[in-house]
């Protein structure tokens, strides 16, 4: 399946030459056209952004413009491909965002995976966009990139962070209640502590979440490890609070959900046998998941889902990006805070009024569901 | 009349909210869209880049794209008015790149007006793009900022420097046959050193021009200045072979043609009727000439060009640039070369096979004019 749609994806994509074009708001046929949409009539729009910047948010097509930036360092589950290679995910992801959430999106591919340049590159391209969402860049320079930039006046927001982030507390919420558990009384696994891990262990604890075990490809992220990156580090102040310490198999023992950001089949059935009844189990690798649904249910899942759209239960960033930009452009937004990222969690769950094993989270391409997440943000940042 | 556009522009660009938005070559309604356009096919997408990093140029946009990249430190006849106000030119161009060339361009106004940091923008974002039109850049620093960028390895072009040699190129080859005048014989007197002067007049040196002097806001650039910029002190090896001496009222005495890219009403009937029997005059100050139609006609010019779609002979970049990165673009070229310069000037000359002192150059917002334009300088890159 995946080699067909490959090769039609490939047929497609030459056939077009990509996915992305401008489009005109104006015509420019007339010399009175021309005179209105360019000289001289444009000097007057210049002049009035001029003399109030905020303009231009209303006098040209700033305040719903994006950019969607790599490096190309951690595209897809295909690794460190570089920039031009990337391409054709910024380019997915801006149609994505037109079409889910009437963002005009520009993709965005640096030529280098220093920190400081892609900061820089950032910051001096801003005055042309309305936002920046952060793609596929590696763990952990991601977080640096984007904590560097909080204060440039426009949201950027990391979306293999916090988009992962928002989906999986969505599909949490819904999932906790069809097992009729409370969030403070649940145990968390992750597998996976990169960007996606991360990001989604912090939410749920923003969210009320008291015991989450993080485990990294060396096993789990305890006190006693000398091998951990600062953030890794700094995670242990908020997860582990028994300092348990072993593998995989160690960490599920006992837990209510399972959460995979990692690689395919490392969970075994045995593994998810030894969760709480009734556990939960989302298997997020891509394309293969760490367990496959059918042996999790059989092991005693009782929720299961994954980041495929061709099993049931999908839980994927592009539920939530369209929605947090179309929120965070139409408040005017200067940053995504973590009121709207709980919020847009809360109004993604609230989109599956009665949640089922079957269905604990909507259909990514469901209209309905850009809006609800956009009207989530725009309200939360509003409220302050 | 500038006023009613002004105007005029304002409610258009309020109510349309600017002028740009990106468009999807692809849908994605369906499961089968998103696989196809995004996960899981577009991997084999990126992957084949990744193989072969020319396919970029088949499997996505980047070959029909173009940022228009500007710090908004030269924006029209209004100045330094900053990378935000600048943005409704920047936009005004992309619309005139799809409608005449079928370019794509991005607007990107740069945050920074130091020419490192412009510099290492444009060759961050480069992999995303096929082409770089610098716009708007204040001389001297867009002469160091676009050599510093010629070998990107795709077309860098500042449009205020060749868009407007290029069509100062065209209107002098058909007015030159009009008052029947060889090149190599004529005197031209350019008012204005920035950077269309100085690059139209080193493309009528490349195109056989033997004697031009420049007049910059001091008076006639010769050997016995001592405040030049080092790039008109260079001009001086190619320029003024007689060395001469004065302000624009002695360098005009005598000179076959007048070419005005200073500012307004600086030149006196008396000055025109100074100059060599059926002189040429091209006063393309914007929006006030240098001195207006009428006025230089009375005084004896046989041929008056201004930069103003109201007046005859509208000597505009609006000519050359859609046509010149379309060329580059289909043609793959790397740069712009001086051959693909003097083709484009030609080509559009040769799109009035009959000039007359009423139209010595075509009407730019013709579709033929860009077509032309864009073959002459593919055919031009393909003879090398």
């Amino acid at each position: 399946m995946t080699t067909d749609y490959g090769t039609e994806a490939i047929r497609r994509h030459r056939e077009s030459r990509g996915k992305v074009s401008i489009a005109s708001k104006m015509t420019v046929e007339t010399l009175d056209d021309l005179s209105i949409a360019y000289t001289p009539g444009v000097a007057s729009v210049c002049m009035a952004i001029y003399a109030d910047p905020a303009e231009s948010y209303n006098l040209t097509n700033r305040g719903n413009t994006i950019a969607v930036v790599t490096d190309g360092s951690a595209v897809l589950g295909l690794g460190n491909i570089g920039a031009a290679a990337a391409m054709p995910v910024m380019e997915g992801k801006s149609i994505l965002f037109k079409a889910l959430g009437g963002v005009d999106a520009y993709p965005i591919c640096v030529a280098s995976q220093d920190s400081e340049t892609i900061i820089n590159t950032v910051r001096a391209i801003a005055p042309s966009l309305g936002g920046v969402n952060l793609e596929d860049i590696a763990a952990p320079k991601c977080f640096d990139i984007e904590d560097a930039l909080q204060d440039l006046g426009i949201p950027v927001f990391h979306d293999d962070q916090h988009g992962t982030a928002i989906a999986v507390l969505a599909a949490v919420i819904n999932s906790l209640a069809v097992t009729d558990r409370k969030i403070e009384d649940s145990t968390f696994v992750f597998a996976g502590a990169g960007a996606g891990g991360i990001a989604s262990a912090k939410l749920l604890l923003d969210f009320g979440a008291t015991n989450i075990i993080l485990v990294d490809s060396v096993g789990i992220i305890h006190r006693g490890r000398t091998d951990l990156t600062p953030i890794k580090t700094s995670m242990l102040d908020i997860t582990n609070p028994e300092n348990r310490t072993g593998g995989i198999a160690e960490a599920m023992r006992g837990a209510d959900v399972f959460i995979g950001l990692a690689v395919a089949d490392m969970v075994t059935p045995e593994m998810v046998s030894s969760m709480a009844k009734d556990s939960i189990v989302f298997a997020m690798a891509n394309p293969i998941p760490e367990i496959m649904p059918d042996l999790a249910e059989a092991a005693g899942a009782a929720v299961v889902g994954t980041g495929r759209s061709d099993f049931r239960n999908q839980i994927n960033n592009s539920l939530v990006f369209p929605g947090v930009f179309r929120g965070a452009l139409d408040a005017k937004a200067t940053r995504i805070t973590t009121g709207m990222k709980l919020a847009a969690g809360q109004a993604l769950a609230a989109l599956v009024p009665e949640p089922t094993p079957e269905r604990v989270i909507p259909w990514s391409l469901d209209l309905a569901v850009s809006a609800a997440v956009a009207k989530a943000c725009a309200d939360a940042w509003a409220a302050g």
